[in-house]
């Protein structure tokens, strides 16, 4: 796909988010190291892409300021893909992924992986946006307004 | 982009929806749709997209039931593409990208759009990722755990 440089003087957020992670398989390995994922070769058998895409995607990624590449924790010589805070900022965005694909993708008892607290084993709840005093917020309780 | 099948029968949820999505301009049409434009033309002025390929994006997210296309709402012979329940679930999305850019891509004090509360008139608050007895989680405190 062609790259659209006016994605990234755009004055709305979203579209620049959208310009830096630049296409969908970016978030699966983004997805992937919220699950521990750290190695080229971990990240290349789990998502079955070819070598030479992995590798320009991460490197991307790199570039974009999503991961840090360091050396391996174990002392070994391989090198790892860490999550630098603005790729663990994605979080949400993976979550509501995960959680808009679970209610409208599968069937009823259909089996998808799931997303639980650690301390209690339960499913986490739906992402819920707030007002600054607290109240629940759908898309009809808000509206964009320009830049200033 | 090569279509990715692989995607469609996914246990994982994530790249179900990624799959469904298709490509970045199809979000941008969904944030446009959040602000109330529901007609081609104003889709097309709004985005700055060539017309048929705004015509293949729109007919790709009705065949996936997130816009409904249906008479114009003022009895004109337009037609309208309405949210459906589904295509109205991408609004924690569009908030999370929204937020990551926010948080990430502007100097301080560059000027972007905002959301906020219509009632109150303030900014709305970052997305919440809460447990199911209420307290908030970051990436750390959550485990992915396969499909049974």
């Amino acid at each position: 796909m062609a790259k659209r440089t006016s994605l990234q003087s755009a004055e709305c957020p979203v579209a620049r988010s959208l310009d830096a992670i630049g296409d969908w398989w970016s978030l699966l390995i983004v997805r992937d190291a919220f699950d521990g994922i750290r190695r080229f070769g971990e990240f290349q058998r789990n998502l079955g892409m070819a070598k030479n895409i992995l590798s320009a995607r991460l490197r991307t990624l790199v570039t974009h300021g999503i991961f840090d590449l360091v050396p391996a924790s174990d002392g070994s010589a391989y090198q790892e893909y860490v999550l630098t805070e603005k790729g663990k900022g994605l979080f949400p965005l993976i979550i509501g992924l995960r959680q808009w694909g679970e209610a409208f993708f599968y069937e009823e008892g259909e089996a998808h992986s799931r997303v639980v607290d650690r301390e209690q084993g339960q499913p986490v709840r739906t992402l819920e946006l707030r007002a600054e005093d607290g109240r629940l917020l759908g898309p009809e309780d808000c509206v964009r307004v320009a830049a200033e």
